[in-house]
């Protein structure tokens, strides 16, 4: 069984949404990260920080879904990081109305031993130093990595940035953040830029348009299914980025065509997590419902036609 | 071989986007639709009104498409319809600068007697008791009726539009037309409501983020191709309809099956039109480099996925 590592948050998030108000429930890039691949047959662990506040049964919601936490380092005396949010109407904006760091401001990651040789390495969105601290602990070169950041690292650690991304494989970004890395408006154009910073595959995620992946010239997009309800679009896109490992790590197979097949595993687990609050829908869902789910992804896109 | 009968605006477009500016150029829904129409194997007229100012080789431009232009109505005193137009840098939002509808403004559709018969109608956005027009004097029903409209007759003429709607088969419009018309954010909720004003076929027209078609229930996406440039958006949605309806009206088939294959042929035809200023690339487009993007959307979209 292919081994998988995940550096990123986990957290306390509070949302709001049209629909309702939670209080501080689980959160982080890497619990999204690692739920969504937890629905592959992968052996994962994770590599982050919390505080003394952090509820053991959050840790054992993860745990039961097999996922390895030794590498969550519990700071005592020390608070969980917490992120609090307001989507707008259309659900494709939000305010953040708090982000307090607390124990991630001095995160010095440590990777256990037993993960010290993951064949697949998913660099959640985080420092770009820390990123490249958990690729150096790693002494073997992982068959794939991938990395995921945004916007406030290219406004505030261009540098360190672009270090990091000169030796992954696979980036994952939002067309904005596409944008901005390249200065390119064409996503096309965007993705040959950023290929020449490292990354040989880029997959850049549009929210409710859907993803493409840029590989060198080919291409694919796979769309968002489309939905009567979106009722919390928190952690779509970190729940992508895991179906997206989670099924490369699974079939251990990092060909262009399986690729595409993982940009739909990718997708199809994003479509789940938006029907509920955070983490609910990804702790419930059956292997049933995601098989059913890639019957509807293929009736939406797959089509027949004469090219005689 | 089908009769495809297309009512629309014939008319001068001047066009300025950051790459450029054009005169007084060949314009209008029934131009567009017409000229993407012209690329599959139909016989296919328009009924529309011009000035006596508009030129005889803009006339022959189309007849040498072999699009009858004997429905064109030629008012010698007036003059032709006239929009321009000014894009914005990322080419998805643009300024009306001029619109003169001069002899549109009391245009009365006359279907030629040799187009009474049409086997498909589309039904280009203009007045909908213009289209209602038509829709009377053609005695027997055609095999598929599609309208489009927008936003400017939802305001101005609802229950007009509602009575014509009420008697077509497929509406195409785009993503804000169709939230304003149904009041429903939701594309899929938008597709359920528009579904009971009438058609039975909904077309959800996205721009660079592709179309959607619903069918009670079913529904299939076509995506935009991504370009590294796009050169001038007028005409796009006009030319999608038209290969929509081109391809379903040459090949006799309005399963929803060849329903997607239309989709994916507006789509294709899209991805021409915006190369080059106006109607330019829709008249030097070959049959050979259709199909070898038709090619491309394959490659893009199919993907084969495990189900077990």
């Amino acid at each position: 069984m292919s081994k998988l590592l995940i550096v990123g948050t986990v957290a306390f998030d509070a949302i709001e949404t049209p629909f309702g108000k939670t209080n501080k429930i689980l959160g982080g890039a890497a619990t999204y990260i690692s739920l969504a691949a937890s629905h592959f047959n992968v052996e994962s662990g994770i590599v982050s920080v919390v505080g003394g506040d952090f509820p053991k049964e959050f840790l054992q919601k993860l745990n039961q879904k097999n996922i390895d936490t030794s590498g969550i380092e519990i700071i005592e005396d020390g608070k969980t990081f917490f992120w609090s949010g307001k989507y707008h109407n259309d659900l494709n904006a939000r305010d953040t109305l708090t982000t307090e760091l607390n124990v991630l401001a001095d995160f010095e990651p440590k990777v256990p031993k037993h993960f010290q040789n993951p064949d697949f390495l998913m660099l959640g969105n985080l420092h770009p130093a820390v990123q490249m601290d958990v690729i150096q602990q790693i002494p073997q070169r992982p068959k794939l990595v991938a990395l995921d950041t945004m916007n406030f690292w290219m406004d505030n650690t261009w540098d360190e940035l672009m270090e990091v991304i000169a030796k992954v494989d696979v980036i994952t970004i939002n067309d904005e953040e596409a944008r901005q890395m390249s200065g390119e408006y064409s996503l096309v154009k965007a993705a040959q830029k950023i290929h020449k910073m490292g990354p040989q595959h880029v997959v850049i995620k549009k929210g409710e348009h859907g993803a493409l992946l840029f590989n060198n010239g080919d291409a694919f997009f796979a769309p968002a299914l489309p939905l009567e309800e979106v009722f919390d679009p928190t952690g779509a896109g970190d729940t992508f980025a895991g179906g997206f490992i989670g099924y490369l790590a699974s079939t251990h197979d990092v060909s262009f065509e399986n690729m595409k097949r993982a940009v739909i595993s990718g997708s199809n687990l994003a479509s789940f997590c938006v029907e509920k609050f955070g983490t609910e829908r990804m702790l419930d869902l059956t292997k049933e419902e995601i098989q059913n789910r890639l019957q509807e992804f293929k009736q939406l896109t797959q089509f027949d036609i004469d090219l005689s």
